[in-house]
């Protein structure tokens, strides 16, 4: 690589025929966010089947008009993986075989305690001059190589071998060159994307700014890009939001709502347990993502039979009997008995119908109770009415019970004193 | 539209700014999805920003190359929707204004109360020559238009919007064309992508079908892609994987491993429970996705700390102490505990060290014991080595999991006469 050049266009090339058919293609967002963040934009993504032809069609149309070109897939150890061939043939280079890199391939198996299969040896050839980019995940190292004042950068698929890959070696990639811009992130939670959208409108464009709103079930992001490094407007902007959004307002670049939570619990050394009917143990899983999460989470009781509800929670059979499972009462108690059985400090409950089936007049499908149980025997539930698919519906019921639960975390000082 | 062409060649443009960032674009899944299903292959997908200058040339680019482009995106009210435009501006066609959309527009507008910004005006404009294509969600209807020979699709970006015009217009669309091919989809657990690659190699060649691989935590895949309708081959196919990956072959296109284990514990009437350290609800969540589940899902015991261990799933605190949390041991009174206490016929317990920290020389990162709870007190426990990620590690454990209660209850009938 030259010490410094500068890359004023970049594209991005997937390959995978999967990517033609039912995978979510996940990589061009983790590539564009992280090259994003390092001010280049990426002006256009490709993608491709597992064909050679398509694919040297494909990257010689994209260096033509870039000066970066990361290209991610067909790394794999299978006859349909041609990505290796496509890059040396476009570029006239020759691949060869890299002995260190079938040490490591060797290495990584005997550890696992399976057998090599021979067509492994195809993920050690490298393209002569290339760079490679090692890989700590799986087994198909990358490589970037530099050609007529352009660079090609090549990376397994996996998301999650390309995203280390790329947080690594994407500082020395791009050492140097011409920064584009710089991207700021505000994160507001528990409102809607039109109401935030009506908040706002009249105070953007008093900003230098291009703003962008991205909505999802987890989070409403503000994402502003300036061409200048303008810390003062910025800070003028999340004084603004702070203002108008109060309790909801999450700051710059904030953290999942998961992560916030875990970091805020075990700062006031707080324990949390889960009592989950219809979220089923996503909430525990989002929580558990988070390395580390075992020392402020104690567990989840996923009671989604009303058997366990009683036998594990202590709901009483009358209550369940008399409101239902889906209710206020039931809440209050499931969240009651994660703090009791699960030995926690706090603790959110969930109980609704997340259909398709199973809704009634009276509660109909997306109905949902949270409840949050605090120290002292405190605690409350609310009733949310969420639309749309089961998916949805689980999804919208946990982040709203992780907001909930921050809330009430973040006046935690007025509680009173600690018990345990 | 003519009556019959040939569609030799499609592509999908996708457009919008956000799909360069951070919003993961599903509209080129259900495309290529609903293309497939009518034996239409998809040979490149382009992603550009709503840049009128970057969309005229990547959709000028396809053309080239393809009779069926479908152009999702920018098709919005605001200033940044510019597919309309650069459409236009492409084929050489005018942009006429159409009163019965706009009537369309200001009715919706009307039906939900809220008044109607003149920017939606120009919503109400098409390409001169084009078929409008209605859409029954969103304000932005479709066009289909023909020029020399070749087909351009424009639709609205939204996936809920997009899906059910193309699940409407298709079989218009698409009538009298050729068909390419039928689709084919032959499901492997249980085994790593080289091994099953290895098995079949020989084979393959001897079909005439186009394969691909696809390898996820989850599933390998081996996909067939036919110019004919051949169930004859498609049959001898079935049987040859069958004999050669027995246990762990899942059939043609076979339901995921979670909806697997669901249908089949439905059917011998027997219920689930799950114990979770490690995995921290994960398998639970995947689990209760299935509609329905609540008919065979008693529930998780997420005890993700040791305290819950003890408490909950009445593991011996001396076994604890002795064997450590990840030991085949606690596995098994994790697997014993969630059928007792969960009041299941059945159960999984995953214990294990996700990392990042936490590994030791004798259990590094990625160890993970799997128990497996059966009827009469039966059951066993086995030891896994996952590399890579937390994620990763968590995924492969839950699936690993899954895989083996899937193959003991694939020999349920001989464990004797159910006791419950």
């Amino acid at each position: 690589m030259k010490k410094t050049m500068k890359i004023d266009r970049a594209e991005v090339l997937n390959v995978g025929s999967e990517l033609l058919y039912d995978r979510v293609n996940t990589d061009i967002n983790i590539i564009t966010g992280l090259l994003y963040a390092r001010g280049i934009k990426v002006s256009r993504s490709v993608t491709v089947a597992d064909n050679k032809e398509e694919i040297i069609a494909a990257a010689r149309e994209s260096l033509a008009r870039s000066s970066l070109l990361i290209v991610t897939g067909g790394l794999g150890p299978t006859f349909d993986d041609l990505t290796r061939e496509a890059i040396a043939e476009l570029l006239d280079e020759k691949l060869v075989f890299s002995q260190s890199i079938w040490r490591e391939i060797k290495a990584r198996f005997k550890k696992r305690g399976i057998s090599l299969p021979e067509a492994n040896k195809k993920q050690a050839y490298v393209l002569e001059r290339a760079v490679v980019l090692k890989n700590t995940v799986g087994t198909a190292p990358g490589q970037a190589v530099e050609k007529g004042g352009k660079v090609i950068v090549i990376l397994p698929g996996p998301p999650d071998e390309l995203r280390p890959m790329l947080q690594t070696y994407l500082p020395v990639l791009t050492k140097g060159i011409t920064r584009q811009g710089k991207v700021y992130r505000f994160g507001i939670v528990g409102l809607s994307e039109s109401f935030v959208e009506e908040k706002i409108k009249k105070i953007l464009p008093k900003f230098n700014f291009d703003f962008t709103i991205l909505a999802s079930p987890s989070l409403i992001e503000i994402i502003a890009v300036s061409d200048l490094n303008c810390g003062k407007e910025i800070a003028k902007l999340d004084e603004k939001f702070r203002e108008l959004f109060t309790v909801n307002y999450l700051g710059i670049d904030p953290p999942t709502l998961p992560a916030f939570i875990k970091n805020i619990l075990c700062e006031k050394n707080l324990k949390l347990a889960l009592a989950e009917s219809c979220t089923g143990g996503f909430a525990s899983k989002l929580i558990t993502d988070i390395p580390g999460s075992s020392a402020c989470f104690q567990g989840s009781f996923v009671t989604y039979s009303n058997v366990l509800k009683k036998r594990i929670l202590k709901v009483p059979r009358s209550v369940l009997k008399k409101n239902g499972a889906v209710s206020k009462e039931v809440a209050l108690f499931m969240a009651r008995g994660a703090i009791k059985e699960g030995k926690a400090d706090v603790s959110i409950s969930f109980t609704g119908i997340a259909g398709p089936s199973g809704g009634t007049s009276d509660k109909p499908v997306g109905t949902v109770w949270i409840g949050i149980g605090l120290p002292y025997n405190r605690g409350y539930a609310r009733k949310f009415f969420f639309p749309g698919t089961r998916d949805r519906i689980r999804q919208r019921s946990v982040y709203q019970g992780f907001n909930l639960l921050r809330q009430s975390l973040l006046t935690y000082e007025k509680w009173g004193k600690k018990t345990k």
